[in-house]
């Protein structure tokens, strides 16, 4: 394996030069925000929990490691400006993958205008991808915090497909929509930012939807009726999981948001201008509970209850 | 081993409340900065790279962590402000060590007024804390580069100390001063800042001084003449490695600053009226080469040869 000193020359050599008044190379990186407030965030990826080698190649862990960071910026309505890359690479990881990582990451890094400015290298046991990235905001963030009761309720995409693509390549395959979604997720960062114009609250999902909206619902201390037949579903997921396994997702990455209902004509015309696709799939309600109905409006499982949703298949990975 | 919200929770529990527009919790922290312009540092400490569980307790690792992000932000000058953590935890990790390392990481975090703003919690193999830190600045800041032939160069506190107490743990020793500096560096925050009015350049001494130095001098495109006799040794150091053996040092976390012959007398006179330790320990020169020389001026050895310095005791560790 060749030197730090290579090997980082080599990962950096995989970005674009940062504009920023001191770049890597020193002891830290030098920012000039133009603007008043920041958001940062810090996400991992870790061999054997979040990927294995066999199943992603080296530039689907650099893009996944950087889309994670990324979507957790557009949950805020951010511009993504300037990130840092911890690296712990075993012994036995080629310099060849190495750069193929730095690739992978950087591609997402330039459709995103965010410069890699800074980072640390570490031996370690087992792979991993540990991000910082730091966006700027134009507007007050979207929090989890702030959805009253009214509100529609809004998701980005499709759900599901992610945790299908995890069972198929489990189950050996290599190629389609839903393993794609699951190796090399694609942050809704124009969303976000299109979104902090109208959103009451908002995250991304990236542990299923029942567990991530049961954070909204209790930072903003609301409930949700949500109508399960709304869900919007690749009909992939809709023959695999059905609804109920497409909440339980995990790793979708798309954004879900609350939108005050004076406000949701004016966020549903933006979305179709940009081509943002987002979903209506329910109210927040007063009353702190679930319900979850079917398109007769019948209540499907008893209120209360969605902490039998709680396994994210990012914990049904670790615990393998 | 209780669930991540649990653990996030427990850990959240060690720090003071952040002072900041969105904290931990949502899916980013919202910083909002005084001034133009700030410094981001990644670094990470990593079971049996830079640790093991059997020689640093839980409050040593939490203080280490923080200690090398704090160091990079001393070195530049910066005052230190937020900073995010990211812990991977191997599963037999007992939840009253991840309190214990976070009251570690907690106490040095107060004493330099840094605020936990974020951070990831993963499972995995092996114990790492993977922290990024941010600093202000109130000045210009300390690169690497910039230093010029005729600037005087310093070192703060005392060198190898930190790399004894490594042996010393290796041996079994479990007590005393070099293995309290291996286990508790103490960035040099104040100094940092200090120096930031006098220095052409600077950097922290984490890899050994002559790697270090050799950084300063290839950034700053100049040579040095070192008097090898002036280190500032402690008895222990001197005695078990000699200024040799201090020389290739490692995980020092002292502040090496280059400063101009016409501020040195200023820059003394502040170091001594604040109580920071420093010695001055040779010149800069023009002349793109080393010199070591003894008490009497005699050349130790050839100039230009400081490769056989490189290996820092990070990497003695990690090779392991």
């Amino acid at each position: 394996m060749p030197g730090e000193f290579d090997l980082i020359q080599r990962f950096l050599a995989c970005f674009p030069k940062a504009r920023v008044p001191v770049g890597p190379g020193d002891d830290c990186a030098v920012l000039a925000p133009s603007k008043g407030a920041l958001c940062v965030t810090t996400d991992a990826v870790v061999e054997d929990v979040h990927f294995t080698r066999a199943t992603f190649s080296p530039g689907d862990i650099g893009h996944k490691a950087l889309a994670v960071n990324l979507s957790d910026l557009a949950a805020m309505g951010a511009t993504p400006r300037w990130f840092v890359c911890a690296l712990a690479l075993p012994k036995d990881f080629p310099a060849r993958h190495l750069s193929a990582l730095g690739r992978g990451m950087a591609a997402l890094a330039t459709a995103h205008r965010i410069a890699l400015v800074g980072g640390n290298f570490t031996s370690a046991r087992e792979l991993s991808v540990t991000l910082t990235a730091t966006g700027e905001l134009s507007h007050p963030p979207i929090t989890r915090a702030g959805a009253r009761p009214g509100d529609r309720l809004y998701v980005s995409g499709t759900l599901g497909d992610a945790r299908l693509g995890l069972t198929q390549l489990q189950a050996g395959l290599r190629r389609g929509s839903a393993v794609r979604r699951q190796r090399r997720p694609e942050p809704r960062v124009a969303l976000g930012r299109l979104a902090a114009r109208f959103a009451s609250a908002g995250l991304d999902v990236s542990d299923g939807l029942a567990q991530d909206l049961g954070h909204l619902c209790a930072a903003s201390k609301v409930g949700v009726a949500l109508e399960l037949e709304r869900l919007p579903l690749s009909p992939a997921v809709r023959a695999a999981l059905g609804p109920e396994g497409a909440l339980k997702g995990g790793e979708d990455y798309e954004l879900l948001l609350a939108i005050p209902p004076s406000k949701a004509p004016a966020f549903e015309r933006a979305c179709a201008r940009a081509g943002e696709a987002v979903t209506a799939i329910g109210v927040l309600t007063r009353e702190r509970e679930w319900a979850l109905k079917d398109g007769s409006g019948r209540l499907l499982t008893p209120p209360g209850g969605f902490d039998h949703f709680a396994r994210s298949s990012r914990q049904i990975l670790a615990d393998d």
